[in-house]
C-alpha cells in the first residue's frame, strides 16, 4: 500500500481570542502549515471541531473554513467525536490520502470555547457524554471524569499529592512552548491548594478551556515528501505510519472496568501492528491528559507502564527526558491546552516536529518513532497513531 | 485501484417516531443493511448527522450509534457537512474501503427532527447557513432558498404553477415507496393552496421535517462483493465507480451566481471524470430537492438541462420513466423525505436498488450507471456519486 507523509504543521498559540473566529483560527494554523510545507495547498480539508454547533450556531463548518481561508471549492467537511474530533479528523485524511481519493489533504482542528460563559461550555462539553443515561441525571465532564479518579487514588492507594506531579510536570514543559496556554511553571503547593472542582479533581488537576486551530499536511508516497522535503531544505521526512480509531460505550455505567480504557488498548495494538512496532520502539508520545488521573491510565492502557503504577512510575521520574518513551514535551492537554477539536493535530504536530527536530519548546532526545493518542470522552473514542522519522 | 462495491442497503420508514431515540433508528437501518449483505457485519461505522449536537445534546455519536447496535468497538465517527452530512459520510467511508485501512465499512445517516419544537428546528436547520452574515440578521433557511425560486422565476419567466410540477410528480413517485415520508399523491390546487412559508415557497414546495436512517455497506474488491452477492441469491453486483465533493461559500452573497451551484457542477465533473462517465451514459438519477427550485436547478447543473431549462423540461415530461437519465422515483427529498444527515445515503441506498432491479417502489427502466446528488446548504458542499451495475 501507498505510505503517508506529514509534510506541514501549522499551529497558533492556544489562549482567549475575543477578537479571532474560528474560522481567522483556522486560516492562521492553515496557511502557516501550508508555508511549512513549502507552499504546497491542501485539495481537500478534514476539520475537527466539537462545538461549533452548539457555541457559534454554526454547521458547514468545512466550507466555511476552507473558503474563509481562500481555498473556496475544495472538498471540507467536518468530522466529530467529541474531544478526539482532532484524531478522527486525522483517521479521515489519512485514508483520504491512502485511497488516492485525493493526494494532499489538510487534516486539521479548531475550537472556540472562550467566548461563551462557563455554564454553557460546561454543558457543551458535556455532550460528550451520554445526554440520556448521564447528563440528564446532572453529570458534568469534570464530575464523571473525578468519579474515575477517586478510584484510580483509592485503588491503587495514591493522595491528591501523588497525581498532582502530572500537572507539576506539564506546566514545567509548557514554559517551554510558545504555542501553550499555560506556559509557566507551578508548585505542588499552588496545585493543592487551587479550587476544588469535582472532588478530588482541583483547578489545576485539568486541562483548561481555550481557543485554538492546527492543521497537518498529509500526501502520498515518498517522492511527494521527498520533493517538499526539498523544497524547504529538511534532511528528514516525517512518514504517518498508522492512525488507528477504536470505540467503546460512552456511558461509563456499561463500561467493564472504570480504569480501564479499552478503546485505547485496542487501538493501540491496531496502530502498533499497522505501523509494525511494539511498545519498546516508541521514543515519544503525546498522549491525552484532560485530566491528571486520564495521563496515568492512558501511560497504563498504551501498554507503558502496569495498571495502576503510571502515577508511581510517573513520580519517580520515569517518562522524562533520557527515558523511553519520552511523553507530553508539549506540556500536554493540561498546560499546552485542550483546544477540545484541535487537540488530536496539536499532538500529531508537535510530533512531527520532535522527530523533524524543530519543536520550538522542550525537546525530546532525537526520537526515531513517535505515537500519539488523543479520545474523545472517557475513552469513548480513541484515536492512536504512529509517526516514523524517514532519512 | 482498488474497486469499491455496494454490497447492503438498510433503510427505516421516514416519519415522525417520538416512541424512538436516533440510535434505535440507526440501529434498525444498521442490522436491515446487515442482513441485506448476507450478515456481513462492519468493521466501521461513518455516520452522517447535522443536529444532534444541538437538538439532542449528544455528541460521540459514531461511538454511541456502534454501541447501541451492538458493534461495540469499531471504529465510529460523525460527519458534518450540514444537509450533505449523509453524502459526505459515504464519501469518508469510501476512502477507508478504497484506502484498505478499514474492509468493511457501512456509511450511514440518521436525523431526528421531529422531537423538538419547530422554532427551534427551525434555527438548527438554519446552522447551514452562515451564523454572522446570514442567520444573524433573521434569514431561515427556507427564506435564502425563496431568493434562489424568485430569481429562477422572475429571470426564466416561469409561474408558481410551472414550479409546482416537481412535488406533483414527486408526490406519485413517493406513493409507490414504503419507506416515504408522504406516500400519497397530492394535486396541483392542493399544492398551490398550502400555505406560504416564505414567498414564494409554499408548504408543498419545501422538503418535510422527518425522522430516518439509512445505511449502506461498502467493501474493497470485486471477490468479495461476489461472494456477498452469492450468498444473498444475486446475480448483480453494485460498484460504487466514484463519490466526489466540491465547496462553495457558506454565505450567498459571496456566490458568483445564485442560480448556479457551482459546487455541484465540480463535484459532478469530478465524479464522472473518476467513473469514467459522462451524462449521456447516467440511466438513473437521485438528487438533492429540498424545494423545487433545487430539484430544478440541480437538474441543469449536473449537465441534464440547458440553464434556465429545468423547469421547462420537467413540466414537458422529461425525466420521467423511459426517458434518460431518469430522476427521483424514490419521491425525492420532497416525499420521500428529508431526514437531513440521513438522506445522502438513502439516495445512495436506493440508486444501488434501482441498479439492482429489488427497488420496492417506482422502478426505473433497468438501469446500468445512476448517480446521486447530495448538498449541504445551498450547495455549500456538493457530493455527487457514480454507481455501476456489474453482473
Amino acid at each position: 500500500m501507498d505510505r503517508v507523509f506529514l509534510v506541514g504543521v501549522g499551529l497558533t498559540k492556544i489562549g482567549r481570542f475575543f477578537e479571532k473566529h474560528a474560522k481567522d483560527l483556522f486560516a492562521e494554523a492553515l496557511w502557516r502549515a501550508i508555508d511549512d510545507a513549502g507552499g504546497l495547498k491542501p485539495r481537500a480539508i478534514v476539520v475537527g471541531n466539537m462545538t461549533s454547533s452548539v457555541l457559534m450556531g454554526q454547521d458547514s463548518l468545512g466550507a466555511l473554513v476552507a473558503d474563509y481561508a481562500g481555498l473556496r471549492g475544495i472538498p471540507a467537511f467536518k468530522v466529530e467525536a467529541a474531544c478526539g474530533s482532532g484524531g478522527a479528523a486525522l483517521y479521515a485524511a489519512y485514508a483520504l490520502v491512502k485511497s488516492g481519493v485525493v493526494d494532499v489533504v489538510a487534516a486539521g482542528g479548531v475550537e472556540k470555547l472562550t467566548e461563551a460563559n462557563t455554564e454553557y461550555v460546561t454543558r457543551a462539553l458535556a455532550q460528550a457524554a451520554d445526554a440520556d443515561f448521564e447528563v440528564f441525571y446532572g453529570a458534568t465532564f469534570t464530575g464523571l471524569n473525578a468519579m474515575v479518579a477517586r478510584l484510580y487514588k483509592s485503588l491503587f492507594g495514591y493522595s491528591d499529592e501523588d497525581l498532582s506531579y502530572w500537572p507539576l510536570k506539564m506546566h514545567e514543559y509548557a514554559s517551554f512552548n510558545p504555542y501553550a496556554q499555560l506556559p509557566r511553571k507551578t508548585t505542588m503547593k499552588e496545585i493543592l491548594e487551587s479550587p476544588l472542582i469535582a472532588d478530588p479533581i482541583r483547578l489545576y488537576h485539568a486541562a483548561p478551556i481555550g481557543d485554538g486551530a492546527a492543521v497537518v499536511i498529509l500526501v502520498k508516497g515518498e517522492d511527494k515528501a521527498r520533493e517538499v522535503a526539498k523544497a524547504t531544505g529538511r534532511d528528514v521526512l516525517v512518514e504517518l505510519s498508522s492512525v488507528a480509531m477504536a470505540t467503546d460505550s460512552v456511558d461509563l455505567a456499561s463500561r467493564n472496568d472504570l480504569l480501564t480504557m479499552e478503546s485505547t488498548v485496542v487501538a493501540t495494538r491496531d496502530a502498533m501492528q499497522r505501523a509494525g512496532v511494539e511498545q519498546r520502539n516508541i521514543d515519544y508520545v503525546e498522549l491525552h491528559d484532560a485530566f491528571h488521573v486520564t495521563g496515568f491510565v492512558a501511560l497504563e492502557d498504551l501498554g507503558f507502564a502496569p495498571k495502576g503504577m503510571g502515577a508511581k512510575l510517573f513520580k519517580e521520574g520515569k517518562f522524562q527526558r533520557g527515558d523511553k518513551p519520552e511523553v507530553n514535551f508539549s506540556g500536554g492537554l493540561k498546560a499546552r491546552g485542550h483546544p477540545v477539536g484541535a487537540t488530536g493535530i496539536y499532538q500529531a504536530a508537535e510530533a512531527a516536529m520532535q522527530l523533524r527536530g524543530d519543536f520550538p519548546g522542550y525537546k525530546a532526545s532525537s526520537p526515531e518513532t513517535a505515537l500519539t493518542h488523543n479520545i474523545g470522552g472517557i475513552s469513548t473514542i480513541a484515536i492512536v497513531s504512529v509517526f516514523k522519522r524517514v532519512r
